[in-house]
């Protein structure tokens, strides 16, 4: 099954990306969650609100633990999410007096929201490298062709002359920019979310901070004061960086589709896609994907934003929609570097 | 690999649907993409513009066609189309003289774009099906509750009361006029579009408009004068029928979620889902996701509009930004549909 | 002030246009809801609801009503409508016994959809008449140019020689079908709401469908068989048939200003807008700017869908956002119509 | 003329705002377009590009400068910008040595760019202020009412009670973090835009750098390295600081809307809105209308990413897009704030 193309089985290569999509398969989704109930069972057995024999005991449950994905389909249909049903799988690992200890004091939206920081801090990484790639790729096509001379053009006509390093630095410079918003983004969304039922940790009298500290300094997440369940402007500004690097792109891959085109013959594709009708055609294809996925990431940042307006203390229905656009969006966002990376690599700005 | 949340095996019965999601299915595509193949050799070899024994070659060599999917990704990835690297498989299994009767007068977008009818012609069946099912179901709800009292609210304030009869026609009246829509974009949607290379058909000499009449009769699609390769409105048009149904059932969701919080109490769920960490709790779950469903389609319904600025004879860009998007409004919509008759038949309103 | 561009002094000739704006000034709005309130107590009178002497008293204090326009923007920032403040400077024009027989058993709703089905009847004429005389001009266009031969360009690159013929056929097709789209949704759209504070009637016992039958025949408009407040279907349908048209133009702006290239040159405008810059260049600007229009309503567009999730009997939330959104929508179908049909009247396929 | 709502002399207290508003209008653009040009003229004469007694000329011919909007707004639907029109209006002005010496290399982009920026200085500094006063009003709510306990609702029912602190710690927390965006955006906004007809200063021989450098000094704004008139990563990220803070301001008037809910009662509005139908109704008009405005603003927020994909070195179309966009995002947020901050100083929490 594979409605969205970005996970679709043909065009991984086009619009999607292995690695990226790796961090939202159901096995990285469940070794989140399991992260964060690992950790949360050592910090209260250090703090004393379990007893310290339920970490081997929950460990033990935890590692080799293969889930009844079905079933767990089956209780996210029920509930609206994962844990309560993956909790009873869980438990029905663990002897009775420890079934309690797992899971003690927190609700869904820790494990989940935690369980994604813990990916999206890996997906950060993996785009902040290949932002890295672009930048360099970009930095030697300018090293190579950057004295070429080609002609301007503002509004779709020539204008005057210009470098080819004037151009590729209009490429790069923005890419660089993206990185540092990106970097910035860590902070917001690399956070350990952890408040309890209503985002009071009320279960764990006067050691909710500390507990929440120790998980933090565990799992390498933020400790943030208070757990920022309904506080979605973290999430939504992280959307936003990805749809700047997006956009940055799919200005790059106009401009070369642009220049590629066949009486304008500024720019040369070492390769270009073939045609079922014409076989004389070499189609820009990395550089109309490109603008393909910064419309796509512009159009769901949308969404991430409505998302914002969160009911009361836990909102169903706009954190659903985070679920159904984020991973999307990092997704699209690592293709667009792959596909900016190609294009970057097998250009070359022709000599008259 | 599933990063979207349509397609994800935890999520298949929250925003999931598995039938409507088969339709986008690599088999379901390949059937597809072979139909229009197929008919497109035998109307050719009935006016004599491919032998007639090109037909039982070509019938022979797909059927039983198994695709090998890795190097079809890779051919997307190149071409941007799957069909260069489809065409490739299959004419490996004809003999030389057949190679090029397979596909002949054809391009990618005639097969790739009439492949997609043939499947939305199927989602808008099942889509009308279901609609229908939720107008009867609340109907029934009408005929069992519709007499109760109840208060009704504007701007979030009690108001005065209504009946139970005027909400659920508020809820029901929309759907039918969407049904409707729906229906009337059929003849937007279930089109063949065979147009060659540049949509003139040029290789098919006088030829063209009898050969496609008897395609398009073949698949039980319309034909049109001309094809309607850059011409998207009526795919954006049967989006905008997509979000208006999605949207009808969100505004249903909403009410429901309203009038059944703790402190209103005028709906009785059946059934609600469970809280990991507030046991006593019954979550509105399908009501919320029918908020999330109608907000990710209005969503994805602006890219759907963005896509109709097509360049020229065919864009890379826009006709695959489609590819991302409406297939998650097809299956979105299926979701809604289904949990919308989950809700309805699921709910009762309140007697004192 | 005038934020929105559409709306400012200087833009009006590029993306505003007079004549749909008029339909949304102050002006137009007041005679509108006027309209509404007179067509009521009328109505009402004929079926002694109200005494026949207060329609002359009302007809009198409506008629050279001038607006306290500061007080009735004060009372829009208190009561989030128009309709409280406008009754309190209407009623003190009457005498104290008809003052209860203005708006008598009406919402404010009532009066602001149905004054705005008044007016957006007259945008659907603007648009619907513009419309045919851009169908017109293309296809005096294709009479002139059709049989130029130019080249056609697929994803960005030459491929194959067309007629100009085929490439006007694309542009104008669309909005044939869009004219008709546009033609549908009047049913949508001029309806005549009278409901009552929450859709009953609750006021007019068992006069409410005779007198609304009555009102919708006096003010030409369809008379349904509930109020629609809460059902926002129709006005999303009606704003997605706008972007239906704007998409079409923009594809129709894209097109040009990819052949109008200095470097393409198959077409040639008879007029460019001048650079401050190079004052040797013709820009392409209507077409351009088609484009921006065609973006601009597809985004929008994605609002007015979020709008159909409305709370309960009435959502202060969605209503608004409607307010902001629809209007500009029309506006911007309008100017891109004024803009396509300059660009259909200047432009020209170069002969060899 | 005022079909956006933004800028209707009627809602100008409702979603509007009369003093971000000022900052877009015809006078205040003419007062920045001349602030550049008059920067460039002492620039340019200081480093011996025009003569020196060129400045005391030109300034004498903008001082007092009205312009004829009707022939401005004619220009504009010409050439797509105002600035060919200006300087013909302008230069009428000068003696005829001195016309070359206005806007000497200088291109549209950089005049109407710069402008902008000039502009949106002031918008952030009345967006922070404004902020700030909504921080502090809710501190103060905090201290006067955090110790009340109230129900904390998840996913639309009661859960566990909570203390008003933590609901209001999770309202204030994200402006707080919204306003280090806006200012860390100053970087991205306050930016000269110099660099004549495509971006190189080519008219300047080698004291474009210096110039543009005491040009920045002289209007307050950052010197960067080159122009960024197609690097549109900085505006688009504005605009999503923006659509953070209505976001955040949404999710704050959400959760009043539903605690004001006649049936929970948790919170108590000083003043609500008046209903013509129901005058025993006190409705949460400034709730709804944040809601409302973070909608409208996350809707808009696609528009302006999608304008990030600019072709080549200047695109009419993409730039259009921003003008009709952001501007109404700017006074969305200021209306936003100055309805956050009635709206914290008029609720109370009610305690039992």
């Amino acid at each position: 099954m594979s409605a969205a193309a970005i996970d679709h089985p043909f065009f991984t290569k086009l619009v999607g990306d292995k690695e990226a999509a790796s961090l939202f398969s159901a096995e990285a989704e469940i070794q989140a969650l399991l992260g964060f109930e690992l950790a949360l069972a050592r910090a209260q057995a250090k703090h004393g609100i379990i007893p310290e024999e339920a970490v081997p005991a929950i460990e033990a449950a935890l590692s080799g633990f293969t889930p009844d994905v079905e079933a767990l389909a089956e209780g996210i249909g029920n509930d609206g999410v994962i844990v309560p049903a993956l909790l009873k799988q869980l438990r029905s690992r663990l002897d009775t007096p420890h079934r309690a200890h797992l899971h003690f004091g927190a609700t869904s939206q820790d494990v989940i929201d935690t369980g994604l920081a813990l990916r999206l801090a890996e997906a950060i990484t993996l785009i902040d490298t290949r932002l890295g790639h672009v930048i360099d790729s970009l930095g030697a096509l300018e090293q190579r062709d950057g004295a070429v001379e080609l002609m301007a053009h503002t509004r779709m006509q020539a204008a005057i002359p210009v470098s080819a390093r004037r151009k590729i630095t209009s490429w790069r410079d923005p890419l660089i920019r993206d990185r540092a918003r990106l970097a910035a983004s860590r902070d917001d969304v690399e956070v350990l979310h952890f408040g309890g039922a209503v985002g009071t940790l009320e279960k764990l009298g006067d050691k909710g901070t500390i507990v929440a500290a120790d998980m933090a300094n565990d799992l390498q997440l933020r400790h943030v004061d208070h757990p920022r369940h309904t506080e979605r402007d973290g999430i939504a500004s992280f959307a936003s960086a990805l749809s700047l690097i997006t956009g940055s792109l799919g200005k790059f891959g106009q401009d070369v589709a642009l220049m590629a085109q066949s009486e304008v013959g500024e720019i040369e594709l070492a390769t270009g896609g073939g045609s079922s009708a014409m076989p004389h055609k070499k189609n820009p294809v990395p550089a109309e994907v490109l603008v393909t996925l910064a419309r796509f990431n512009a159009t769901l940042l949308a969404g991430m934003h409505q998302s914002i307006v969160h009911e009361n203390e836990r909102s169903g229905a706009a954190w659903t929609l985070e679920w159904m656009i984020l991973p999307q969006m990092v997704v699209g966002t690592a293709a667009a570097l792959r596909l900016g990376l190609m294009l970057a690599e097998n250009i070359s700005f022709k000599r008259d």
